[in-house]
């Protein structure tokens, strides 16, 4: 079994779980709790509890908080924006994520290979276009793209979230990809 | 003179000043004190205050907290990130930064239109280099170029506050197309 | 469990088993026997025999014949291939394979997300960066290709056998997109 | 007259005509006579019967096997593909093909240089523009570039050896530009 | 501030005014009276009175000549091709010109930083769509291109104006970069 | 034979030859007699004398005139640079240029196909590499790039007339391209 070279390339070391600060370290045993491991973003970032905190904060009210995307759409464009990306990091962990919610373990792969082979409903299909661009070419998104969200059926309020999901992964595949970020590996065979 | 069309393109209305809860009033306040106006991202996330504290965290950490890079080099890669992404927003508040921290008006154009023609220090060189790959390339970062950075002298955890500036404009610019969020005007004539 | 949509998209029928002629329905129960399926490229060519046995013919040579690369060196060829033209197909047989062949699963997720986070020899990650150009950007191969190539210890029908590989699954890759071919469900689950 | 550097850059030498097995010399005898010269494809091929039979049996069943698509049409194909990937040893073999076949020596240089130049039925460029983006981004191709094709004409079976030709070309210009493979001289004025 | 490195990189320098041909000195003095300086490109040309005369002749036929095109409209397309290409000179030089003639300093930010984001007529933002395509992707304009400009009002006079302007920055910003031409500094100051 | 579908695409009419002033008649009376036509290029811009004047003056100094660079050279750089951009006008003109100049038909091919493949002083190949850098993307040129011109022993002044000629190129193509202009047919069989 090829074993994770490291949690990241950076000599900016994890602490040990015993020298967080309270609050961290009840933030990990719930992790443990619920997801049965610290993922591994979360313990890179925690040799600063301000950094930790911004980033927990941002991503659990964009991909927890109330939308009117599914859990699961959110993590379908987080599994696409990273397949555009290639980021190893989020394609493990989002990829179980969307075997997890979906039931549906080839849609993980699905979404990690080439959304463009999926059988997605027109709403979803527009969904991942709109993020497959505003990933590789932002600067060409104009009031057309908006305007194809919409006639779809996607709300002003939806493409809100929409397009700070597909920028949420683009920081998070590039702060990944740039310090080498290595997932857990109980990853990979989640939900298969 | 060419009237902003909105502050941005969605139908996610930005709440009047008096409408919001006490403590963003208070920052608001505050941003006018400092800045002499609220810039209109935080104006645009305050629909909503969860979302509007993640971000500012993030920022002000990142952009404001202690770093091994001067605010002026981050300011840097700020704009040279949304100089390779064309987001208006971020070239016009963060190009006025530059001119701003750097009493320079030259540089600041000189990262919006191209970081290549400006004359640096090697070191600030090679991490725009960096900053500039990351940003068009995620997928083919290597250990090489961590070694890179490394070799021209940024330290490790240097290399985390470049890495995580590059990851969160490419964020914020994605966010900014993608609702084509107009710039407060007030940036285009700042230290010039 | 999301239903793969057809074998194929073309109105090509696969022809039912019994109606093949004897020498297919022979090659064919050896797939059964040693594979447990007859992959759907195989059956989606049995439509017109010449041309499945020149495809098989020209990948059997390829994959299974003497060479200087180890059969797992091929698949991982294929699948880093395959990974920049995002063919679906081809990154779930050929992905299940790196798995089955290396007895590492998180090496097949690896050549299939982005070769760059695996750890591997530089003589391997030469071969790989290889096939990377030659797939991506084939005009700008040049006589220093095929030096680094050698310079790390491939001999020259090594390098052959590289091109080979690689030009294979260019074609493969193509023709499995351009009919959205799919996968048997089967190599999702494999040696995982 | 600038002489060929060699057939190929590879140490992997072409055998002498008398060495090669009774099979193989009869096939270049054929060539010689049908087509005035062994081609140097089949000549760099020739060291390992089995590669040899198994890349001839796949060209001359798609090139010269019954089909929907002309012979001329296939060479069409042929061109615009190798334009795109810039193949030397494609470019200039097949570019002779369309000059004979076509009778038009200025088709043959439209394929070369740009063949949206070229005056062509509506099907004939759909079909064109369908083989530039199948070689171009292949994970793009999706339902609706096939429906276009259908739309303007060509059948499912048309589609087939419309993709099968593209993507045999895309293996072939990879074959010959990682081995910078030369074509006979021959190609250069015939048909002019 | 950043002091200017040079007029430009090579060593073929620039004739100091006094030694230049009566002719050209008479040309500067025009440029001083008019603009208020000579700019560095036409500095740059003076080793050459042949070479001076054919470029400023070529630009004054195409930016002050009789035109479908207002002088407004053809510095936008100059900044809009500049922006495209990276050329901190001609960003400069043609950003302070659309400043100046249309009295609006923030339409000269736009078309530097993304003329997208401008509100402009359906005409002009045709047009600037044309100048974006002709600059990235020559190779890919076709009759339906120029068929979208005269659908929405352009003559084909104009057309060849347009696709004239296009063309002659592809040029100037080619070889501004080629050897690093700096802009007067005058310029980054001019009508803010 | 494809006949020419028109001189160009734009409804601006290609005077008669009698009905231009007297200096252009003579001018087209020397094309006749040194090429044995008047390009089709030039004819296209008689319908203004000053845009002809302005265009032969700057094509006649840059391309005829004194250089470091052989007439020759400047040739395979304007192929070079056409085959990027695939340009059919500059393709065939050029081509046919270098196939005269240098008396070698294969060349020609090879400058309009994929330089890379040709036998080339290192020299050369480095004045192409350029040419092919500063067409495909002018925004990374760098000191770097001049340096290297430099090293292989190109003088300054030398790297002005590369970086004019590729220049003038990617001006010439682009309105080329625009307009649809359609070669002389001569050029195509010429120096064969």
């Amino acid at each position: 079994m090829s074993q994770p070279k490291y949690i990241h390339a950076l000599d900016v070391p994890v602490p040990e779980r015993k020298d967080l600060d309270a609050g961290t370290q009840k933030y990990f045993d719930i992790c443990d709790e619920k997801l049965g491991m610290v993922p591994n973003v979360l313990a890179s970032y925690s040799f600063d509890p301000a950094k930790l905190r911004a980033f927990s904060d941002m991503y659990g009210d964009l991909m927890l908080g109330d939308s009117g995307l599914s859990k699961l759409e959110r993590e379908m464009i987080a599994v696409v924006v990273s397949s555009v990306n290639k980021c190893f990091y989020c394609l493990t962990a989002h990829g179980a994520a969307v075997r997890e919610l979906s039931g549906d373990p080839i849609l993980g792969e699905l979404m990690v290979m080439n959304y463009r082979a999926a059988e997605l409903s027109p709403k979803q299909k527009t969904m991942l276009d709109f993020a497959n661009k505003l990933t590789e070419t932002p600067a060409k998104i104009e009031e057309e793209d908006r305007k194809t969200l919409r006639d779809i059926g996607w709300s002003d309020r939806d493409i809100w979230d929409i397009s700070a999901t597909v920028a949420f992964f683009n920081m998070s595949n590039r702060m990944s990809v740039a310090i080498d970020m290595m997932p857990n590996e109980a990853y990979h065979s989640q939900a298969r």
